[in-house]
């Protein structure tokens, strides 16, 4: 049988899927907005349930993140077999710290590994609202 | 010589080659703003002088990055050497599919090749106003 998708095919992924391959990664990118100005920072994070942890320095990132909305993002792309995907989380960000409510208490349950040297005292947790995915391989 | 800098260091780098490592790659990522919430994709790219210039279908990207204020990321892990870096670009997105200024002849004149299927017969032009970048090395 003849493919009908020479280009190849784009899947959505479901939240649960999402939630799978969030679970498998721990290098991700944080869009946070500066006076209107969007901004990108990889990070490495840990994720418990619908919560994504980081740790940072003082900074951008704590300056402007928490109680904002925010996008965190991971993708992948093998050039072996075509295969890529990603998934964006879109929520808020909280100063996770030193609180006491359930997403900081869930965002200090797990240990984020930061690969970039230099103290970073301070955790972020972001609450999903809403998490979506697209994965395609390549066609025929 | 013992190192005092047991965690490593992290060294800023030059626009120069910040626009260097730009014109080695291909695969970045865009953050816009939608109603005050960031939203972060990626897209295969490519440079001309300080212009990022991509292809897309019509969508967010297209609907929301031209003429507003854009971020565009690119980063590198590599988990032999230890050494990460990151590039950002902080400037305007512009649609480029048919106009006639000068950043959209620029980013005409260069080919991005998306990865993902599906048709992407708009183009988008983003000018940097600022590029940043900062690269991390291991500790001895």
């Amino acid at each position: 049988m003849q493919s009908t998708e020479p280009e190849g095919a784009m899947e959505v992924m479901s939240e649960m899927k999402c939630l799978e391959i969030l679970g498998q990664h721990n290098l991700g990118r944080i869009a946070i907005v500066v006076d209107g100005q969007p901004q990108i920072f990889p990070v490495n994070y840990a994720v418990n349930g619908r919560i994504i942890s980081f740790l940072t320095a003082a900074g951008s990132k704590l300056l402007h993140a928490p109680t904002s909305k925010v996008a965190f993002e991971i993708d992948q792309y093998d050039s072996l077999s075509g295969v890529g995907w990603s998934v964006m989380v879109q929520g808020v960000a909280t100063d996770a710290t030193d609180m006491f409510d359930d997403v900081s208490w869930a965002a200090r349950a797990v240990t984020p590994r930061p690969l970039a040297p230099g103290a970073k005292p301070y955790r972020v947790a972001i609450e999903a609202s809403t998490i979506t995915g697209r994965r395609f391989r390549p066609g025929v």
